[in-house]
């Protein structure tokens, strides 16, 4: 599956690697504002949700689901944000975000809010996500 | 299915209705910027994809892409924009958002961007996009 799939630079410019699921690369957004992840199917030339086979769309729903539980290291939210948009970076990808209520752009969405907030303790949050994923 | 299913008011008050599929009420957003459907889970109390089940879920991706193609209705797009975001009306709905390279928004996300412009001709889109979900 990973023939030929190579991550966008502007998403592992703005991201840490989490590491790989079954169909996706798994990468943390490196705004500590909020938990937010990134599903990116590694496959190559893949543009649109509808680029994936049923096969793979079904398990992209459960790595969904994944990403959402593994958002708990982080503690409790209020609402899953869950979108494929890719109007920037053409590489299809998934951000999986867990809103709380009084966050830095609620009730309004994440994209293009203020200014990130990098984080300052990476590797245990890494390292947290890891674990949840059962990840390496 | 649709035992005490009732769409939350400000969908109601922002689109206008499409019709129905196996499991999603599809509704056009009164915006003619954006070709921008909304699809609702015609089930009580849905807040979030997880609380789908699984065939639930499958029969969600289907009829996301029978948006997609109904799109197609309002003539080529570029990318398409697939959300469950949630964060100002609760009740789970998935926006299908046909984008053009150039539009009001673009590169941007669509939401909380300016004013929308209601259609002039909402009787014909809406005949088209029945037509091409094979609504009624």
């Amino acid at each position: 599956m990973e023939t030929e799939f190579n991550l966008d630079p502007r998403l592992a410019n703005d991201c840490h690697l989490v590491g790989d699921l079954d169909l996706c690369r798994v990468l943390l957004m490196d705004d500590s504002r909020f938990p937010w992840l990134i599903l990116v199917p590694r496959c190559h030339g893949l543009r649109e949700l509808a680029d994936l086979d049923r096969r793979q769309q079904h398990r992209l729903l459960e790595e969904i689901d994944c990403a959402r539980l593994a958002l708990r290291v982080f503690g409790e939210f209020d609402k899953l944000n869950v979108a494929a948009l890719g109007n920037v970076v053409a590489q299809l990808h998934v951000h999986v975000i867990a809103r709380r209520i009084g966050d830095a752009a609620w009730p309004a969405p994440v994209w293009n809010h203020g200014n990130s907030i990098p984080y300052s303790d990476r590797d245990d949050v890494l390292e947290g996500l890891r674990y949840a994923l059962q990840i390496g």
